[in-house]
């Protein structure tokens, strides 16, 4: 290959990489490549929705096997581009080809691709079974996670509290066995074909802690039923208790992200002015960090302040106290 | 027409602007007319309930009919009214009279008091079927929200969360996907009726992860029961999150308006006194912002402040510092 | 009557006033009088659940009459000096007696001791159904409110957001009425005993909107189906909005107690020393307003930095600065 | 026993008290017996479960018999250790050999432990029911909870919060009886059996008042239909009391446990350096408070600060203010 090839493939790559991984603001392309493969796996999953209605699978079989192919060839080369031009992505910096590569297939993002296209060849290798490849088919649907600000936020707070998410779970877990214990106890005489055995009643037991409640089973006798009763007020204390972490968690993500556009407009303020570039960038910054339309209001005033000082001043001096303060009131 | 009658006529079309659209607490004609479209609003919605009561509808056929009659006649007023009167509006200033009338129709309100009586009028055009436009008339209710300051706090933080609550929808919608196909492949050949299909099996999954449970429809196979026991504890952990969300959104709404609040009261101490109009037009301000009364009491401690400092003061120079912070005396 | 007769009679009816309603901690007799009307309460409330078991009331009825007409006799024995003493409670100072037990029985906690007696002269005057009396009989558990902090904390919280729990409520209704609306027109033809009329759909609607899905009514046409579905993800969210606003409520009344609490302790320290006595009055102050042991620790440690320096301090002139903020860290 | 017998006594038991107790994180062997008992425990328990199982009982009961000697052997003498080294402990210093342990005997987790044993023992004795034996052999479990940090965290705050807790299930309580109340007066015709008497009514009312709704037993007069959306609707409130309070106090707890976090960094940074081994220190007590790992790069963040002034300044004097308040920006 002639340097001039390597050279237009080089561009080629990185120009790969921006359209695929970057998904810049001001990237046509990318957001048309970006739109367009959100399209295809929504389309895929209501396309395998639709084959599992028996009449439409007997009636369109062969059309179902050729979309289900045409999707497959699209995320097998949208999985091959990726895996190609990851040697270009920042994070990746400094790493020879085959290590970048590796690196990346390994991410969560990647491996959530591979899930989509792999069960369609090991169908065929194997010879599984059709209707589980259809369920695993099904999560195509994680793909759209790399789409989601809003999401990626979500996770971020379930991830920062995994440690006290997984011990509310652990206390499920443990009224669950108790309940189940407890219930088979009671009821195993009155109904041994559903309380027969400690697993038999964890059905019991689990569907009344969510308090799902779907009524197939229930207990018969009085010591059975108060304590169904007292499950079920265990239940709504326990079923609290996700809430409450994630509230937390989600005052604390906001109050996180928005120390870290405040610390990005004092940055752009240190100079005295700020400039339409940085005003851009800080819009941006907000979005990116999913901060209300509001925050930048807030910013925006207090640039303003930055020329004119605001009529909340320091009672002894007559300067202006806090500059940063005066827009979180109440929290001062 | 004369200048005379040109200027009455503008004159009146002010007083309705004033009547129907600003709601100042001071105008007694504007809150009888507000109080009195709201119990029409409510009237008629019992009204098209007690009609779908079959022996209701047949004793009473006539009555109903002439109700509706006068109850779309007077919305059909109010909307007109409010449409002829849109350019006095403030908001829609400097506009020519027609672009103010149709920005004004095109505004969510009005949009609502179109759909309040719309049907009337196609229903008879259309010839409809009469018990869809019974169930599109309950729509009206939705005109109450123009006179609840509370539930406009609530819509706020609900589009101010709008991003991350449908992120947490589409989780719910991703857990509704997987589930119903697990279900599916899962409980197909026992109970082809209910889960013989993923759309099938979707009422099953949304039953169970919305913890509703009726119990028409459940898992009999031990795999099946398994699944829907853990499909059950994700149904828990997601129900969390709307309420988490909206618990962090309402903490931070809360702060932001008594942000506001308080610059409002800085802005009326800067001159060191606050009038009674002052005080008026605060506690006013406090109302429309839909913070408690304790709100003001800490406001008034703060002005009684300006005269006679609080003995909390700063170390070093014995002045009163940060004279905004010791009310929230704990965030300090 | 003798001046000294008077004399006797207003320091008894000042003492009943002390044991009834002050209820110091160091009062012995006005502890146990509590103490033993609310074991009263109690014990009443679950005589008349004995009572409503068949059986018991054929064995022992004679006994279960006896018992009602003792704790008559002692709670009309209690409202009857409630009233008397009320002139004694600073609250009335100044009004003439008549006026001061007027007021004092219209008080909630009065209405409330009202209500636990009145039925059963009115069950004798009007000849009222006897299970009708029993069900109201119960309303005696609420008296126990009296003798409640935390529950005095918790109604606070609900009666601050009364306004957007209001408007929560109106968006649970529109749910419901147009839920309602929705399944009467899809299921009215299938199943006309349940869907025949929107006042029937209501029930089903209440049932699906809250989780509580008992199943006894449940969809059974496919757009049936679909509709509870949808109606079952909206109830999820709307289901959350109380939780999220008593959250936000929690929140803010712990803030606002403890500024009270904090600045007691600065009124105490303003001094420079906290006394023995500040001390005592403080943990009281403390416990009245159910804050953590840990906030008394808290203050214990600030009172120490008044003899002794924490080692926290102001970077520029070594002064201790914002002496009340460290303990609140990540507040400040 | 001579003094070199005693001497090596002392060290074996000090070292015993170490591995049983401190969980030190460098202390290799103690972490191995955490790590073998918390497994014994959970094995303990899955043996239970599958006794349970008829199938399996029969063919195993050997197996099941000698398993339980072994595991109840292993529990004595970690229990008959943990006591016998308890004077070692620091918390119990100065205690004669016997309080300690007696001391030691009555905390939660040693109680926990007697649990897991006793009815082993008991059962022998009393020839106690096999089946109840099986049930509160579950209750080992609870060993576990000595095992999790952020289990403890979480245990903090329901403790903190057990007040408030407490009067929101009194609530649940007063809602249940009044409901029992009611529905036992509406529906009392119609199903003498399910709701004949109050008792029995409670049934219900917790079912519905939970929100879990089996529908096994359900009103079937208007009335009742009535009463149940409203008892339903009020259920729907009081569950979220649990969450909110939770929620609130999980915010509280995270404040609370970064400003000990906090007041750490200060004392560590007051010399104007952090050394490596403080470094080492803050990072454990981090992991220790179960603080994001977040929290430790702010620190870190600060830490440079010490070095190097951050941009944002105080506007008077040019000197940097609140140090430690910038990394909460948005609470400033």
């Amino acid at each position: 290959m002639s340097g001039r090839g390597a050279a237009a493939q080089a561009r080629l790559r990185r120009r790969t990489a921006e359209v695929l991984e970057l998904s810049r603001p001001d990237d046509r392309l990318g957001r048309m490549v970006d739109l367009g493969l959100a399209a295809l796996i929504f389309f895929s999953v209501v396309d395998v929705i639709l084959e599992s209605i028996p009449r439409l699978e007997r009636a369109y079989w062969d059309l179902f096997v050729a979309v289900e192919a045409v999707v497959v060839a699209i995320f097998t080369l949208e999985y091959a581009l990726r895996l190609w031009s990851a040697p270009e992505l920042e994070r990746h910096a400094g790493c020879p080809p085959w290590r970048a590569r590796l690196r990346h297939a390994l991410t969560p993002l990647l491996l959530i691709d591979l899930v989509a296209i792999l069960p369609f060849y090991l169908g065929y290798l194997l010879g599984l079974d059709l209707r589980f490849l259809r369920v695993v088919r099904l999560l195509r649907l994680l793909k759209l996670t790399r789409y989601s600000a809003a999401g990626r936020v979500l996770l971020d707070v379930i991830y920062a509290e995994r440690r006290v998410f997984f011990a509310a779970f652990s206390l499920l877990f443990t009224a669950l066995i108790l309940a189940s214990g407890g219930i088979y106890y009671l009821e195993r005489e009155a109904q041994p074909e559903a309380f027969g055995s400690i697993p038999a009643a964890m059905y019991w037991a689990i569907v009344t802690l969510t308090t799902v409640g779907y009524g197939d089973v229930t207990p018969v006798t009085p010591g059975g039923k108060f304590f169904a009763a007292v499950v079920g007020a265990i239940g709504v204390a326990l079923v609290a208790l996700p809430s409450a972490i994630l509230a937390s968690g989600f005052v604390e993500s906001l109050h996180r992200r928005r120390a870290r556009y405040r610390s990005l407009v004092d940055a752009a303020a240190a100079d005295g002015v700020i400039t339409e570039e940085e005003r851009r960038r800080l819009e941006a910054a907000r979005a990116e960090l999913e901060l209300p339309e509001t925050e930048d209001l807030e910013a925006l005033a207090k640039l303003e302040g930055l020329a004119e000082p605001r009529p909340l001043r320091c009672p002894h001096c007559g300067a202006a106290l806090h500059e940063s303060a005066p827009p979180d009131g109440p929290m001062q």
